[in-house]
């Protein structure tokens, strides 16, 4: 029966909206958001994120995105600590506001993500004598830059600064004009609106209680898989739920809550360009190619070279995006011009630059949620001249600063990467704002190969490239974390100036905590990065491999990868072209071409799972639009957060060395007759 | 939108049942029922259905329950009959009727019963040379009878019967007067009745649709699960879903569709007194016993012998069965003796005997559909005199020529088993309506270790065990599958008469079909029952070990298993003592001997299936109690008709050599380490 009474009042809020319900709440100040308290929250989860990200730096080398969990830790170890001061009495404690959250979610962010981007598990550490010695090459001076305190400190304080500047002008232009989704920034802002939700809204409760119960399933699905995930290839994520063929080329459904919460708030279009960028390469363009081995590249290359087949996925869905992104950087870039040129022609105002009618796309009728976000988000702005001069300044100072800590590396090199870095940021914001995956690693290795040869094997080309990696991942990946952070601040009502202040000082705290983190493991395990070992650290091995491949040139390439990236960048720029020459109505069909290219790489299994909540919620739009309106994003987001949540206590059981029980296998019938006859073997 | 409207009609509509849906429709005559074209829609169902079982039974064993394949497919024969007739303007066709659909349904049951009573891929088949061969006797022509088609079509009609005239007091008794739930013929029901709903009713419709709905998501469900079984405890229905020590001991939730199913529509009681056999069983009683192993029983048998744990599982559950049987049995019997004698001291009446106080447990205030139900059930009786006349005639008949078909039977022996059989098989059809069980092949081998024990080995025992065994198989069997579809005819207001009339000439049919396609069989593939060849008929070795071991006597049962089969025996006894000297408050409480018992032998997974189906109910029912009520039997009867129709398909599968290609395999992370090298060696 208690169904029916919601239904009702569900019917009588129909028309009510998130921020309505906040209406009556006060919004504070932007120096009220940045507390003490809030600081001292973030440093604190700040360290405890840094040391797991670390530890699963040199395990597995796999690091699940954390910002969902910073959201939920903050608001408990908050609305703790001011529910205790106020029960004892203490008299003065200003209310915990969902800005303040976002606030500490967004320094925490800053923060970790620098032990991800630092590259203790990747570049920085692959520079190492250790892992040069793995990498069977001639022992050469040049070539090695072995882990130290000092330097690592000073580098990341250089480079991590400027991803952070380059994101101010990036904030505008995804969020309010291209009114990109950030599927996880959006889910964690459902979360923390949820938790602060006043008393008494009757849709919003209802909206809460559904995003509780989805959040609740999703993590319990989250647990229930771990349990069948012991050892590799195992669990419901190599489910062969189309075949074990189809398995092979990646396509199949992984079962995964993320991207199905992630498909039901992305546009279709998004969702079947996915798709198709999926069928295109793994369906069609890879098997081909597969098909030419021993003539495209050689045979007995291993697996993982980006001499075979790995080369070809990793260019091409480069050139791919970089098409994409330029012609957007350069469709925006344009229009800015233009806008400023008429601005400074009329008359002089604020530092500000108006480029609203930059939103290409669409600019359907503003809600008063949207109307009221705009408006915040407006307020406090961050004088883009400002950004600029701080990224320009601190590129000075890089250029001068990074190549005395390798010096291996030019200043012109440094410079070079500083200029095109903000293409790369601006295409790696793009594409997560469209689909949630941030391909700042893809980004960092077209870095090392670029540079490698640039600066050539003689001259210590492995340690420029490696270096040069870094300064690209550190840009590229705080570029998406943090314009995916202030969409959920843009959601939440933060102030765009608070965010700014807690980020530097997240960044600030991040350069210092990540390497002495690293620093700690490095002096506590002595054996760091030696295969076999505790920490083996994987991706050291990879990187430095790359980069000893990007010294040899462009000549390294496969046969015809080269040409065919030409075609998909030349590609992506046509197909952008029609999307903005074409009538509304033909462009919604003309797939996104940056969206297509994250399956070129990663393989479509994330589409699919995106296509059967694009499917889930297309039913559901017609067979009831107004509840699929109301209560598609909080399920969405209870299905990203509970999923994401799962992560931390997974990361925690994988850090003490508590490993799943059972292996969920896939084998074909033939050879399980063989697997069974050797299990009956065993003793 | 449309949700909202059909929400509107439900409430309009929530008084409605289904009979008054149906009230506008006459019931045709008994007689009309049985038509001409509904016998040879059922003849041509009953071969198809003999021609699968008979290949299942010497390729597996495993049979899956086709009663609803059979309603089905008898709709769909006839409906498309009835139309194509219409359609070609031929005058005076009679209306295909819901009555006929079940008359096909139970004659189609009947006839392809006879297949797997027959023993064709066990007890008779087991007697034969080839088989004898294998299990390492020594020569002795009294041990052996070859099958040939006279003896096996003259065996079945004598035995076949017997069984039909059983069931005939046991009907009222089991639907009437115990109200049993008899999930799947409930949900045979349903679906007929869904099939023939006359326009208009707003309720049915949306019943009849939820009904299709988990119908085909049942059904596609199991095609899914499909893929994924190439192999031995490979797939869905091996799932270690509480990990795989308790897997072990048979405690998981095996993603069946049907259990759950039948868990919503079972009375909580029910499912709770399943699980908790199974706990007292798989859960302490078992692990307990093996840990003797050595001491108890010898440690080196084979996993299947009835010496070792799986005697302890046979025989305590059948005590346990037999206890609770033989106290209802002689319940029923005392009232009803007490109601004739009252009733000829009275005035003398019909042949009918009135024992409907005889429902013991409860009789709830009756509903509409109950009312209507009861009414025509108890119009076409068939008088008990008949029916028991019929048993005598046949039994004495039977007593006679049996033992000239199997020299090694005395003419006591059968008599006995006659004696005996009516109470077993009044168990089966009393625990088969509780939890749709039907353990038939457990009252077999009761009969072959009590008669191959009477017989002695000197003397045939062997043959006179396997067939005792098939006298009790022929007689139980029937016994829960024709009360099951009495259920059905109920739910239909079929008419008795027309039902028994229909199960006549099915058993009839049965058998002359069953043995001849047997015979076929037989006579084309050389190599039947041969280990390694396309239709080794396992069980049929299993049976005639089982034979070898009866002869040897009780002493060959192992340690204390008399001590706890007496016990369990007399415990069953206490439990209903209690529950019919406890007030209805405390008896509600105290769980069913019968339902307790199915677990110990079959493992404890079907009762978490079905708890958790209860739960959904539970849930459900506190939630929106009116729309449980209306909905929860069409989802019940959907998610077991559509997992019921797959074994069709699946079984089509099978016998076209189509094997499932993939096969998911659950290991411990140690084993799987082992397995994954052993793969990476394979070529």
């Amino acid at each position: 029966m208690a169904r029916k009474v919601e239904e009702e009042e569900y019917e009588e809020d129909e028309g009510e909206s998130i921020e309505r319900v906040f209406e009556g709440q006060e919004v504070p100040d932007w120096k009220e958001q940045v507390t003490a308290r809030a600081l001292a929250v973030s440093a604190l989860l700040g360290f405890m994120f840094s040391v797991i990200v670390m530890k699963l730096n040199l395990t597995t080398g796999i690091i699940p995105s954390l910002n969902v969990s910073a959201g939920l830790l903050g608001f408990f170890l908050l609305h703790s600590w001011t529910r205790l001061l106020d029960k004892a009495g203490i008299p003065g404690v200003k209310p915990f506001t969902r800005q303040e959250n976002t606030v500490v979610q967004t320094c925490v962010v800053a923060c970790s993500g620098i032990a991800f981007s630092g590259g203790f598990g990747s570049y920085m550490f692959g520079m190492s004598e250790r892992i040069s010695e793995q990498s069977g090459e001639v022992r050469d001076e040049d070539s090695i830059k072995n882990p130290s305190l000092g330097w690592m400190i000073g580098f990341l304080f250089i480079v991590s600064f400027l991803g952070l500047f380059s994101v101010v002008p990036l904030r505008k232009i995804m969020i309010i004009d291209y009114k990109l989704i950030y599927p996880s920034g959006t889910a964690t802002a459902h979360l923390i609106n949820s938790f602060h939700t006043p008393q008494g809204a009757k849709l919003a409760k209802l909206q809460v209680k559904t995003l509780g119960k989805f959040f609740a399933m999703s993590f319990s699905w989250g647990f229930f898989q771990w349990f069948y995930t012991g050892g590799k290839d195992c669990g419901f994520s190599s489910f062969p739920t189309l075949g074990l063929e189809a398995r092979r080329q990646k396509f199949y459904f992984d079962f995964s809550a993320t991207y199905l919460g992630v498909g039901m708030i992305c546009p279709y279009l998004v969702n079947l360009s996915v798709l198709l960028g999926g069928i295109i390469s793994w369906g069609i363009m890879w098997p081909i190619i597969e098909h030419k081995k021993g003539d495209w590249y050689p045979a007995d290359l291993k697996p993982s070279s980006l001499r075979g087949i790995v080369g070809y996925r990793v260019f091409i869905s480069i050139s791919l995006i970089l098409g994409d992104g330029l012609y957007n950087f350069l469709k925006v870039l344009t229009r800015t011009m233009t806008a400023l040129v008429a601005q400074v022609r009329g008359m002089m105002s604020g530092p500000t630059l108006p480029i609203s009618e930059a939103g290409g796309d669409l600019t359907p009728a503003e809600t008063f949620d949207d109307q009221r976000r705009t408006e915040l988000f407006m307020k406090d702005q961050i004088p883009n001249t400002l950004a600029l001069s701080a990224y320009v300044i601190t590129a000075v100072i890089s250029v001068i600063t990074v190549p005395r800590i390798f010096h291996q590396l030019r200043w012109y090199h440094v410079a070079t990467s500083y200029v095109i870095a903000p293409v790369l940021a601006f295409c790696n914001a793009y594409g997560c704002g469209l689909t949630d995956w941030s391909l700042a690693t893809t980004y960092g290795k077209l870095a090392i190969f670029l540079v490698g040869a640039w600066a050539g094997a003689s001259n210590g080309g492995i340690i420029a490239g490696l270096a040069a990696c870094g300064v690209m991942i550190g840009i590229v990946s705080t570029a998406s974390d943090l314009t995916q952070d202030f969409k959920t601040g843009y959601m939440t009502l933060a102030s765009p100036r608070s965010m700014f202040v807690s980020q530097v000082i997240g960044t600030a705290m991040g350069c210092v905590i990540a390497p002495s983190v690293f620093w700690l493991f490095y002096k506590a395990f002595g054996d760091i990065g030696t295969p076999g070992s505790e920490y083996p650290s994987p991706n050291a091995l990879v990187y430095r491999n790359m980069a000893i491949l990007g010294v040899q040139g462009l000549g390294s390439l496969p046969k015809h990868c080269l040409d065919l990236c030409i075609v998909f960048f030349v590609g992506a720029i046509v197909v952008n072209l029609a999307r903005d020459l074409a009538g509304p109505n033909i462009a919604q069909f003309i797939p996104l071409p940056m969206a297509m290219a994250i399956p070129f790489y990663l393989g479509p299994y994330f589409g699919i799972d995106m296509c059967i909540g694009s499917l889930i919620r297309f039913v559901w739009d017609h067979v009831d639009g107004a509840r699929a309106k109301a209560f598609a994003p909080p399920v969405a987001s209870g299905l990203i957060c509970g999923d994401g949540i799962w992560t931390l206590p997974q990361s925690v059981l994988a850090l003490a060395g508590v490993r799943p029980p059972i292996c969920m296998k896939f084998l074909p019938r033939a050879t399980n007759i063989q697997v069974e006859a050797f299990i009956k073997s065993l003793p």
